[in-house]
């Protein structure tokens, strides 16, 4: 079982399609970190989520750190997605049981106070001359990984269509 | 070299950072069919696509037999990303060298007549109680299976950081 952490996202459609992502693949808590202000479940959020706010526990922390400290005695994973020179290339990483995949925001990615904080970093490998990728879609890509070489769990693939709406 | 294949995709947004993530992964071209009209590259395509159709070649064609009559002799693998039930399981998929990876609508997925039109059908493993995803994150889910594996190809990272928008 995995959990999501996102740190300082400032678009309400990013941190929907994350959530709705994050229920897809069978996450447990969504935990929002370092915003200014709290994090508003507005129209946008609800809709990209596709409802999944209903389903999912969301906590939030005023920082990083006090996220940290809530959850330090849990034998927590907290594993940071983003590109660093000693990053692990994120198919040879294997996600331990209980992970926290945290992303940063869509301007600035993780600052490095918070990847000081970090257990591993792992990076996405890209090919292209472009080397970019929207936010929402390097966190669902770390959580299909995350959840790929599950053993012993049985994919779900029965209940809706992929990509619909309602 | 993947190319990828988006069929009556109606948000630019989406159609947007699937661009991005296809550069981003190094693909070749972007192909749009079955739209009704012309696809627009309106603001919002251009923004989420960080630009990069000025660098990744974008064909369109009406319908999705006419890209495929275009492409027939050019020993393309035409591979739709969709639930069915004889789909193969994406992790277990080894994706051939001149793929297509074909994505449907965000609210109908891809019709029969296109599955019956590709060579494989392979899907996403989802293990939550619901099971649906963003059309854009599935695209990009596939991407990275696609090239995670590829030998004698090595990963960018020094360019760009992950998720900057500039």
């Amino acid at each position: 079982m995995f959990n999501t952490v996102l740190h300082q996202l400032a678009d309400p459609g990013n941190v929907g399609m994350i959530l709705r992502a994050h229920a897809a693949f069978g996450g447990n808590r969504l935990i929002l970190t370092g915003n200014e202000k709290p994090f508003t479940l507005n129209k946008k959020f609800r809709n990209t989520s596709r409802s999944m706010y209903k389903h999912i526990p969301i906590d939030e922390f005023a920082t990083f750190a006090d996220f940290k400290e809530q959850y330090a005695s849990q034998n927590a994973h907290i594993i940071g997605i983003e590109i660093t020179e000693e990053a692990i290339n994120l198919p040879e990483f294997s996600f331990p049981e209980n992970s926290f995949l945290v992303l940063g925001s869509e301007r600035f990615g993780l600052p490095d106070e918070v990847i000081e904080q970090c257990d591993s970093i792992v990076k996405i490998p890209h090919y292209g001359q472009v080397g970019s990728m929207n936010v929402a879609m390097a966190a669902s890509i770390a959580m299909y990984e995350c959840t790929r070489g599950k053993q012993g769990i049985k994919p779900v693939y029965n209940r809706m269509y992929n990509f619909k709406s309602k």
